[in-house]
């Protein structure tokens, strides 16, 4: 396997998913292989498994159960797109993965970091992303630009009340102490090309380092 | 919770799905306010996952995929099912349950036991059966029982080759060794009648020494 894996990560509003699509398209002129996706990206049993996450006459749906989906899904759209990708040499972005549920149903759904490791463990082994983009924005500002934004679907996170996303925030910064050399932190507080921009030099640097140690 | 809960086990044609019918009815019929269920239970959630388990259509389905999947439908029918029906009291009744996804995803499709008992652990917690009654008749037995039964409906498991059916009854005798005290052993060699006499029997004695500790 000789591709490389970058996750995109952070709470609503940051940004993340326009950054990804514009640097991927950014990366593909400069000669790279790119794949961009976001679970469950087209893979058709890891959408019915979100169908079932998302159907919303399920409310009754334990947080275990939901915890437990996710992961079936993510086990799903790595085995049959983002291993493949890998394989082949590809540069492979995807918008949020294995923290994202450490984060949301760890942390802030109150099941524990932990536990919801221990699943996603058994469903990504040793895919680990190489590098991980966490974009920092304060959860009042995100939840602002969502509020701003009249184009863009409201979803039932981004409802969930202020502390909910706060929350989000916090196991995020534990996150980024417990793997500091894979979670690099982007400021996504400034206006979108300059976002971008760091985002590149950050990719570029990664890329460099990347393809050094493959030559070793 | 003062319920008592017992899972039925065993390999293709061991006879527990027709015991467990006729042993629940005595047993009601005895004054015991019985539960007699078997996943996905008609819980709509669990349902609807185990509906993404068996598409045909889906035979790009990775093993731990499935494996992930029928922990999350476990997690949602103990959650809707059974964790009431024990906090009422009552006897619970349950055909297949952790055993069967150690010994069938875990051992006989080659995930691993432990594995797959960490992300079994995550959806059952404390919830473990009191007393699991294991159905005993070798391999080659149990499947010509099912070939001769012209009105069962062959599903996908019983058309596995004889090499799978052996390694399941292998990994239920790992788990006897493993849990000598939760799981008792029923000679399912034998005439319906005595079967049902002898489960009887194992349960009757099982629930006379939780009714004494619970006096205690």
């Amino acid at each position: 396997m000789n591709g490389y894996f970058i996750t995109f990560e952070g709470g609503e509003g940051a940004g993340k998913s326009s950054i990804l699509q514009a640097v991927a398209r950014k990366l593909s002129e400069g000669g790279y292989d790119v794949l961009a996706t976001r679970e469950p990206g087209g893979i058709d049993i890891a959408e019915k498994i979100r169908q079932v996450i998302l159907d919303k006459t399920h409310t009754a749906m334990d947080a275990r159960t939901e915890a437990l989906l996710y992961a079936a899904a993510r086990r799903q759209h790595l085995a049959e797109k983002i291993i493949p990708a890998l394989n082949e040499g590809k540069l492979v972005l995807c918008d949020r993965f294995i923290d994202s549920s450490l984060v949301y149903q760890g942390y802030a759904r109150g099941i524990g970091m932990d536990e919801v490791f221990a699943i996603n463990q058994f469903a990504i082994r040793d895919v680990f992303p190489d590098m991980t983009l966490f974009f920092d924005i304060p959860p009042t500002k995100g939840l602002a630009r969502i509020t701003a934004n009249e184009n863009r679907e409201r979803n039932r996170l981004d409802m969930e009340n202020i502390r909910f996303h706060e929350m989000v925030y916090e196991a995020y910064q534990m996150l980024l102490s417990q793997f500091p050399k894979r979670i690099q932190t982007i400021d996504a507080d400034q206006p979108f090309e300059q976002v971008k921009a760091n985002v590149m030099k950050v990719l570029q640097s990664g890329l460099q380092k990347h393809v050094e140690e493959e030559k070793q």
